[in-house]
């Protein structure tokens, strides 16, 4: 058995017995998992995946930067360069490098989600290592084969209720169109996604706008224009179930600009005059722009800031983003999102959820912003913080100024289809822990906290995401 | 029953027990608590309470907040506009509004209080909500209208040995002096806190800079003149009990100007021409200042930094300061200090209690700081940290660093008379839980952690404070 | 008895006895001690120390800030003054006052290490007070006159494996020349510690250069000059056992000019014309100088930033460095790293152990950087943070996205060597604490915290040093 039923449980007998009768309500519920980064092709077509390697290596940027950071290369790991399609590497040898090296990932998520994935959707026993290492890559194989290993199967059997996908404000949705049109019955919608239009410092920022033009038929040299063809491409997003938008800009701030000063600054950006402050400003007054709009459309805003994208610019430039790379740094809310609670906080039409990679917000300014203005909600721990004890110091910096209530459930985030169970797994098992310490420190009374369990695990994610 | 004699102490059974026979030490000691909120003018008159939402909803911004973090409105829950003298909502309508929302409060310091006070003083064993709202309000009502629910009679109920209330620098102090010439034996002092004629951004700060000058006779268009007025006042205040000060900036910053430097700064700030830095600087000065007159007069001085006052512009405009709308930023010690503790840190007859809402600073900063300037000490946990976890990590990440002995026990620091009771249990209680289990893990001995559990209850605060 | 067997084991039964199963693997095992602060004088003579006042009290700065925190002054603690060469303050009661004052030490890590030194090196088993100073003092002066008990005894009786000075760059190792020539068989080398010729803030820097360019005989007018200069010293503390350089800088910034502009910088510093940012800019190309060496000659760099040194400026113009009075400061590691990382970050042969004096970086920065770039490792928590609570924050902030293997062991950092013990005691006892922990949350095996714990006490440290 790789999976002990009491895992993340509280090693107290007491407190643990009241985790395993909270975790009972919350078990079998259906998965709700409104933000994430899975490929819509996957359900769109149903192919059978390939292998072991390219299911659960390749892509897995958790797995490729705990590797990098032993001395392991990434050509060695089967990841493309820039200007190749993809890697010749022999997948089962990088299976086999990957088991060798898999006693590094003791005591990491990473782990946690692997052996969940072996153990309950490939139903392996064994341990991984060098000497499992081809019956895994065998077994693994044999079972992608089957029609029962498909994306669509694959998600009817994780109870999957809802899975939002996250497309750039230029995706047609195509694979979203095909799979509303199919038989199936499975629900998979799109956060909107912006970036590559709002941030002057995306690659391919000005061939991004003439595209935005483009499909919208709007004329972007003007400002007015461009907001219109947000506003259209939101509304094409809505058409097709969207309900939430998504902002990963590098800071939380915010700016109230006068429509003048806006479209001045807006003209700098897609002239290529605006410099680095003027660039910021512009991904600030985008913010408020947006919340501006989620007024009118009823999208739930995301806010996700704070990650030092592609910090080594070597890596990037042979590989590309995403590779392991990106790093959390210092993040500030209170002053950068000023402009825009004090133009719009109060408005109870508006929803921001807001995340962080910096721990120290959490219990500072994350908690006493959401725990007084009705516009903001608390998203879950994110990214390196999505693990068992970070999900604990989430719980516990955030709950006694922000409640529960001002939560928003769990996200998975990930591009690893297979992990969504073991990842929800894990915050279910974890917040029945923390809730069953509550109970058994008597601040709470168990009946409360099964009711609470249940708005964790389930329906906080729809009412927060208007699903 | 709404609270279990357990409550916040330790899971494990041989650590609780531990707990239990330390908080025997001090569950019954007198409550001492040297800073806080509380109306002076109740003790003066001790008139009786009108209604449970007047006396517990109205003023209690902790309580506010979260109902308006779920999108209750401040005018819907009683609280009054800047132009209004009080709100003409119906209080039982307010009440019924808080008990069907009481849920939010779930593992939260306000509902621990509320239920402290619930049933320690009304005798409430039934759970809060919309279906016992009535029940609750009525037997409330009808015990604020007896003699032994007057404040007074609460103060002598709470075993309250004494109450700090805190007093801006004009104040005359007349409900002090008229409680200091009663007949009754509870011991009610002030704090002279100046934020209003030190903090040039500080509302109506020249006007009351005027009444300054009126109120000592002191020439305040001079440096001298104006440092004198704070002197006269200091004893004025301390004519009447006071022994401490207290120092609400937006920063730690702390300066060493010269007179001459000093004197030209006051200039700049009392006509006006000031800048934001500037301002800021007069502020740190003053700092230093106040630090000097305390080597001479003896106060011990308290310095709050870190709360960004009044975030929202439009809920200041319309309801005014101390609405929920104060958030906790990063705050910087170390160098901010630092021109105060060069100038006068070594001098053993200066006492500075500091406080933080950035959390991050207890072990960094504080913690070394404390543990090594013998004129500073630790405040406890504040504000948005008053509650059972932040206690708790107050002392995980305080004492390594500066021991117990460089703390000052509890402040309450609260405008909720009720719920004083509350808030110095659950400080005993998880400080006893810190100490058990340090006696459980073999770091101390319980005999040893019965004298500090005496120490931080009662001793540490009269000593600290000079009470 | 001072020392229970279970101290700092956790308090759930069932976890600690996992622990203590843990720890039977690693008390034995040999100490390895990379990085310290012990006088190889003491190895070098092999005389006997004089008393206990002038071992254990006067040269440790944790002991003389907590009482000088409490008003005591460091003249009446037998500190010298910058122009005495040691104090004539009566041993015997500047032992006493410490006795006396034993209580504030209260569980801090200076009490854990003091008692287990009286308990496992002197035998002693009485509590340390007012009443047994005096005991204290004589017993421990008798033990003091016995061969037994003189340093390279202790070194063995303690089972050191190797000890690691640290030695500035201009020190002739004379004391380590003559441990390597001498018949004992322990091992004691010395770390290149480079800081009072590199840092321009430094004491007398300008002398320093030129004691450099005498020592090395190369032109250190020169940019290149200088360069070679720190080739030839590294090569000779390299010739002396010497496997890492050790960096203590104020921030952790690096930087990458080219030759001509570091040419030029170089000429600024030693003309005494740069200025602050000048000055923190040849620090921050001086590290990445030093990572380039560390590439061609293999040394293994530290970088211990953040702590702002000698705070006070009366105590240091009085006293000098090292008496309590540096203060951690908050630190940034991702954009300060990012010069060093981008020219130097992928290539295996590159070692760079970092450590912190700011917690919030765990989490948010450092363990996602070492979890990524091959050439970085974790230091051990760190000086303030050298503390059971500050080992198992440590470990829980870390592992999760670092993992074990990117960790380096512990390092006791000390100057006070009959410590050395205790603080691997606590490090392994605590490790097993976090490991067990971990076993009884199933989140790892019983059998692989076997194998960690191992790693942790014993074989990292060898690994990550190269010894």
């Amino acid at each position: 058995m790789l999976l002990n039923e009491n895992r993340f449980f509280p090693i107290n007998e007491n407190s643990r017995s009241i985790a395993q009768r909270l975790f009972q309500e919350v078990e079998k519920l259906p998965i709700i998992s409104p933000h994430g980064h899975t490929d819509p092709y996957w359900f769109a077509k149903n192919e059978n995946f390939t292998n072991a390697t390219d299911l659960l290596i390749i892509p897995d940027h958790y797995v490729l930067r705990m590797l990098i950071s032993q001395g392991l290369k990434l050509e060695d790991l089967g990841v493309a360069k820039n200007n190749e399609e993809s890697s010749k590497k022999d997948r089962r040898e990088i299976w086999r490098l990957f088991a060798k090296n898999y006693y590094l990932f003791r005591s990491t998520p990473s782990r946690l989600w692997m052996n969940h994935t072996f153990e309950k959707l490939f139903g392996i026993n064994k341990t991984l290592n060098e000497k499992t290492a081809d019956y895994y890559f065998d077994h693994i194989g044999e079972c992608l084969k089957k029609d029962e290993f498909r994306p669509r199967e694959m998600y009817d059997k994780f109870n999957i209720e809802l899975l939002s996908t996250t497309e750039s404000a230029l995706d047609d949705l195509k694979f979203h169109k095909s799979i509303k049109q199919s038989a199936w019955s499975g629900k998979v919608i799109s956060t909107y996604r912006p970036d590559n239009v709002i941030d002057p410092d995306f690659d391919g920022f000005i061939q991004n706008i003439f595209k935005l033009a483009e499909i919208t038929e709007e004329d972007i040299t003007t400002w007015s224009g461009y907001l219109n063809a947000h506003k259209k491409r939101r509304e094409y997003f809505i058409s097709l179930g969207t309900t939430a938008s998504d902002h990963g800009h590098p800071t939380a701030n915010t700016a109230d600009l006068s429509q003048s000063e806006a479209s001045e600054l807006y003209q700098k950006v897609i002239t290529l005059k605006a410099d680095n402050n003027e660039k910021e400003l512009f991904r600030a007054q985008m913010l408020t722009e947006m919340a501006k709009m989620s007024i009118e459309d009823g999208l739930v805003m995301q806010i996700h800031p704070g990650s030092y994208r592609n910090h080594n610019t070597g890596i990037f430039d042979i590989f590309g983003r995403d590779k392991g790379f990106d790093i959390p740094q210092r993040t500030s809310f209170v002053d950068a999102l000023k402009p825009l609670l004090n133009l719009l906080g109060m408005d109870i039409r508006l929803k921001i959820i807001l995340f962080t990679l910096d721990e120290s917000t959490y219990s500072r300014e994350l908690a006493p912003l959401a725990g007084v203005y009705p516009c903001l909600k608390l998203g879950p721990a994110w990214w390196f913080h999505d693990s068992p004890n970070g999900m604990m110091r989430y719980r516990e910096l955030v709950t006694e100024s922000a409640g529960f209530y001002n939560t928003v459930g769990f996200n998975d985030d990930t591009r690893a289809f297979p992990s969504i169970p073991a990842r929800h797994d894990v915050s279910r098992r974890v917040d029945c822990a923390f809730l069953a310490n509550q109970v058994a420190k008597h601040i709470i009374l168990e009946e409360e906290a099964k009711d609470i369990a249940v708005e964790l695990a389930y329906k906080l994610a729809k009412v927060s995401y208007k699903l």
